[in-house]
């Protein structure tokens, strides 16, 4: 197979380590450039010394200009932050390069939404319109006709997955969703901050950014889709002392005799052409190091019937399935690839 | 001033353990005995090593039995197993000691609902009657006329005092109330399991027990009383990988309209006298590493007008506020002692 | 290509967990059959739900009887205890099936070192001298003919790839040598019991067993054979409260003049055909996590001329290189494979 | 008693934050200042939460103005960078304030040896003449005298306090000494960088500074003291994932006929006045929890008679016995106090 040529701007954070990790053994991509501001002119191993001896430990880092990333790559994933992500996006697509963008700047499809919760103007409206919000169980189709997908945030694939088809097939109520999600410390970034020092976080827990954290715009865009009204969602996040995972509860208030078996049946059914989404069987939970470094989702389902809540357990990696793994299957689609190439990982356990 | 003798029935778990710790230094109570039917005959820092060099580590362990116990001890602390508890407790009564009971077997007032959570008979009912559930800024004048105390769960101890005020002056509907609860692992007990091993609870995160935790009824009884109506609560315990601290997340519809910073001084005003509960200024949360080896529960408050939520974010240290220390403050109401005597420990950072 | 069938006994330990998640993508291997005499009955995803819609999920889980296993199986890997493996050898060898111990029944030649170490006297003397110890950067030639290999210890591959080449050449003195060993937890295994649970283990760190660990004759006997010698090792192993992982600080006493940089260049060359094992640039110390989930030994070199010591750090993952993915090397060189199949993953970070 | 005025400069490092700890409960002295430059003009509370209610939370923080500080306090505590303290200490001097310094900058006696190693020039060579180095096991008599002492470096009181013993008595030959140490991240300080981020900590080890860190020379300075001539030591640092703790395996060849009973008993008749060294009963091997947080020192003893060597492992909680609780020891020498004085703090466990 003759492989596609595609580029990673922005490989120094843990999303563009990852993606480097994913990418590395895929057998339909060839990684053609790595960029990186501060650390172009080294050879990728110099930066991240476990990649000696690998296929990728002696590629370049170059400096993240579009016009040379272009001239080799035929898709480029974005790993920047966002607002630089907008205009890097459309300056290759301009030179007709695919883009899955892993920021958050064109996941939320209303303007005045992203203007709210980011802060900012959004500058390419017109791209934005184009751009297909990547969570391939829900998406697929668009995602193979898209020259620019936005890649899902981490919390918000893992509460999407969990309540879509609760929401979809009217099984609870679209009215006071309260998602409670806990996030490990990858999802903090790479950046050198006190707060994120290993002393800070380890043997400890806290909540953050409650009931304003960008992430909650996007979920709530998707589930009112799902029940076809507006929501609004109580989100809280909370960050575990771990490195990789995200474990997010969802409460939900039933609106509809059903017993915990047929909710089980009726998830294992929406999902049953997606291998990564896992039912679990009644009685069983989650827990995140059985997703550790793969593209799994994994849903556990209580039916509280003293509450009459239903609670979703719902647990992802966050760097690979809540955002390079789910990266790469975007550009899988968007590429004519099977969604799932490249990314049969095993779970790293223990 | 001539110290009280008191006795420590199983000191083998953690719970064992941190009573140890608090009472070595304690001005008022002296360990006259320490009890383990396994470790019978060896000196405390023969199972402690730590011990070694402190006041404590001579101590010789010795069986439970109740009638050497109460020789030299005139309060009994039972860190045994519920339902062993409720044998014992009677047993001490009986021989004319106070009891601070850790277990479960005396919280619950109503000793069918005991049975449906425990799945057990209440063996002494009478003795159940006079207990007092010892939480101190509830219940502190009764506390000190007990003869037995009922030391309060970690995680009801946590959640009482972060929805006990609001719930009083009915900022808060009693319908409806979500209690998202992370506890370290040091609340899974020092018995040796396959699922609390360091490999299978190190980087990883889960729920368990969603909706029949048996801490459940505990938090009902008590909230119920603050409101004046019966209530039920979803209740989703979950295992974090840390050692201590326990870190709960309630949410509740708003039902008076209130701003953020009335409710903070609310609080501030309820818990005025209680110098252990800390309520943070608009904009902090609280981390469990804040508390460490100590008695604060400190509340975050976090009024969500989007949603008419109100979340309480309130965290404890599980062994000490959550155990140990709090049977410690209510051994010091019941002997006369002010509640915070020998319980000023600095959190322990990093 | 026709894949061999293989079988994992002893399936539900760490070295057994590792073995599914290496052999479940193999290109040449597939795993005919799992057995645990404990979990006989169930699927494997049963006991390891990480593995649902995982291509081992629904093995089943059969017992241990070699007439089974050996209808299906051309090779075996033995994950069970020492003493009970070299049973289960000699029946699967005079079945006809190939043989990975990962045991240390036959990894001593010295049947009179093995009794003294090991407190047992060994039964298939015959066989042992048969067994070839798997260790492919020196014994691959051997290990390709061997009807049974004996996978090495996991401190034991760290430190023989640090220190074989510095002896074999004379760069360093045969005596004095000490090897200061860092372990993750996993190493102790996944039976119950208190020195192993999380709260005993993290945020802690310890010595154990100094002075009489079982890898010590392992390592003097590979160690002697590069120098031509009997040597003597000083061997001390900690436990590191991390899962995966072995850091081992080797030291010997300087024999020839020679600089760093010609060390560096002497150990680059003996291991140039061997990419697994990575010699770090000067000025580069290895870390665990560089390893982690993959074959990769890291080597870093320093040459202290203050105290006349060459100080070779050595880093590997004790469960992959130091047990299940070496078993799956040896495996391959046993069937006619390149050493390499099947045994590219790249490390897992963060 | 009346309380005698101290105060911290430098009181945002983990250092300063446990002084701040420590002295809070102090019956001896008054916390009268804590300084920063950068967080000059808040309370203490607000860059500490978790000291909220405690009696330090009020504190004002204050610019490091020798002047200023030196109106209210009689000794000082300086916990800043080297080279910064030695200016900083020169001042305090000459307004009579006594010093205990917790940076390297008066540890070294030969200023050509802190030349070397620190890459500095000693500006206050006088001062350093009239220093003491702060162990009180040692050199309690000299330090009840000093105006200012060196308090000793993390890891070398793990060191000297395991090695003293048997250098002076002649048990071990001062050639060939290897010390392979391992500390918990706090060592590394609260100055955020990529290194010491949680994620880039947790869940690895590592070796730095092989043969070149700083520490070395005030090892052998005291040791070289001990045994009466020149000695050079081999010193290797590593990095546990955990919080606090140091642990050194210091190995030493046996020069005397002894038996491991014997040694046993000359360590514990060598540190029989000094309750913090707890020399542990032949088998039993220190681990760093039994010291958390206090003074201890836990002395591990193993003749390994088959290669003639004396190995001690020696623990201690790098931030109090290592830095802070040492400090205080100090300052309570300098002021007549017992040097054990609001130090009796016991480990927390777990």
């Amino acid at each position: 197979m003759i492989k596609k040529n595609v580029a990673i701007v922005g490989v120094t954070g843990y999303t563009g380590m990852e993606l480097v990790r994913i990418l590395s053994t895929h057998p339909g991509f060839e990684i053609a450039a790595v960029t990186s501001r501060s650390n172009a002119g080294m050879a990728l191993q110099e930066i991240y010394p476990h990649l000696e001896n690998t296929s990728c430990g002696l590629l370049p880092v170059t400096i993240p200009e579009p016009d040379l990333v272009a001239r080799d790559s035929e898709l480029v994933f974005l790993a920047v932050p966002h607002s630089k992500a907008m205009e890097l996006a459309s300056s290759f697509i301009e030179l007709g390069v695919k883009v899955v963008d892993l920021s958050a700047d064109f996941r939320i499809s209303d303007e005045k939404v992203y203007a709210h919760w980011y802060g900012l103007k959004h500058k390419h409206t017109g791209l934005l319109k184009k751009a297909v919000y990547g969570l391939p169980e829900i998406y697929a189709q668009e995602i193979a006709k898209a020259s620019i997908t936005a890649n899902p945030g981490c919390y918000p694939t893992s509460v999407i997955l969990a309540l879509y088809p609760a929401l979809k097939k009217g099984l609870v109520k679209p009215q006071g969703i309260i998602v409670d999600s806990k996030s490990g410390a990858s999802g903090a970034g790479r950046e050198p901050r006190t707060a994120t020092l290993f002393c800070e976080v380890t043997d400890s827990f806290k909540a953050y950014n409650l009931g304003k954290h960008r992430h909650t715009p996007e979920m709530e865009q998707e589930l009112s889709k799902a029940c076809g009204q507006d929501i609004v969602i109580n989100f809280s996040p909370h960050l575990v002392p771990m490195s990789r995972g995200i474990l997010s509860t969802c409460y939900a208030l039933i609106d509809k005799k059903v017993s915990q078996g047929e909710i089980t049946q009726m998830y294992e059914k929406f999902y049953r052409k997606n291998p990564w989404v896992r039912v679990m069987p009644q009685g069983r939970l989650p827990e995140t190091r059985w997703v550790r470094g793969t593209m799994f989702c994994d849903l556990g389902i209580v039916l509280d019937e003293r509450t009459g809540r239903l609670i979703i357990v719902s647990c992802i990696d966050n760097l690979c399935r809540g955002a390079s793994g789910q990266a790469v299957a975007n550009a899988n689609l968007m590429c004519g690839f099977e969604a799932g190439m490249g990314l049969d990982q095993q779970p790293l356990m223990p």
